[in-house]
């Protein structure tokens, strides 16, 4: 049995004006998927009784994006978009030529928003698996905390860039791609990411925007490492 | 000489502030790239001398994405995304499940909007050829004027869908990939697709948004086809 309140059976009472007999699918975020009934509605608790769960396995890849906050809440929508594609790790960095006023001081907030947004995303998308969000930090904290003997990838501009299709293939299960602000990443992140092994790539001649550019940069690696 | 007015020079004079000597840009959207020197600033006018022009060439491959009108203004972002990215031509539908009410009145309206986000998309991004953006019409009308001898793709979750890493390598100049709406394209409309030429591919195993599988469907498609 599950007994929803808040937020949860609101929406399953009033806005999808959902009714006993009716199924419903929770999720978990940790790869259940729980097949259910409605046995109980009022406007305050959705009262549900499982039926059947399956366990979907956790994706044999994990990608870890490692992404310079955007200015204003651009960050929002990019955090769905990853969702939807399945990315495990979401990495918000403050990078030098990035926007770190704005987050800074109200990561608490932020965070709270984001993980609010990717339940959501995990609902609509039918992802089981919802990402951790990382706590905002810095380029250099991230690049420390990567885990040993995956591919690390940097999208760049640059003429030294190479296509990610270029990249040799690899069963490697840890798959890092860092996205940089518009203005790129300074001189001194990009060494600090040479040194720690990443790998130039160019994801199309534009300048793209940081979502763009993520979101891009997570299809391409899930089509090439992925699958 | 460049007399620049209304919105453009609006835009360079009270917003970049350029001053007399300045070096600007212009881009026609048809791949020209002007190096220009600011000669005179008012309000209402910003006269640029042209020093350069530099003749980017056409992408070799064509890339018309025929994308369901998603809810409410989610086809801004779209534009927007896919003209970062370089697609050439975009063919908003309306299909049997997508939203039609919504443009289907406004169509001339949205048209401008589009074109204008678009413009602006290729300025922040150096897009120097903008895409064609299709008047919105059905999917039907869509594939009948599509190129011959193109590769087709379209988005599905069925079992039936491969990843586009599968496809074969084609050396096609012109692809056309279609993006369902989120209750997917309707039986009707697959069975023409199909008739039509069309492979089911795979983007990933959820329900992503339109806009993000657009935007999913173009990267990849860019790394498989484009370079």
């Amino acid at each position: 049995m599950f007994h929803l309140q808040g937020e949860e059976s609101r929406h399953l009472s009033r806005v999808l004006r959902v009714r006993v007999g009716n199924a419903v699918e929770v999720l978990d975020g940790r790869g259940t998927i729980f097949r259910t009934e409605v046995v109980g509605v009022n406007g305050r608790v959705v009262v549900l009784k499982n039926l059947e769960s399956v366990q979907v396995a956790k994706p044999r890849v994990a990608f870890d994006l490692g992404v310079s906050l955007p200015k204003g809440g651009g960050m929002d929508d990019i955090v769905r978009q990853l969702t939807e594609l399945g990315v495990s790790f979401i990495s918000p960095l403050f990078s030098e030529h990035g926007d770190v006023a704005n987050v800074e001081h109200r990561a608490e907030a932020k965070m709270g928003k984001w993980s609010r947004i990717s339940s959501e995303a995990c609902k609509q998308s039918g992802n089981p698996w919802a990402p951790v969000i990382r706590e905002p930090r810095s380029f250099d904290r991230w690049l420390r905390e990567l885990p040993a003997g995956g591919v690390r990838l940097i999208g760049c501009l640059g003429a030294n860039a190479v296509s990610v299709s270029s990249v040799s293939k690899s069963f490697a299960t840890d798959i890092a791609f860092a996205i940089g602000p518009e203005g790129g990443f300074s001189e001194v992140e990009k060494a600090i990411a040479e040194d720690a092994g990443f790998v130039p790539v160019c994801l199309g001649p534009h300048t793209m925007k940081v979502g763009t550019a993520a979101i891009c940069a997570l299809a391409v690696a899930c089509e090439k490492f992925g699958v």
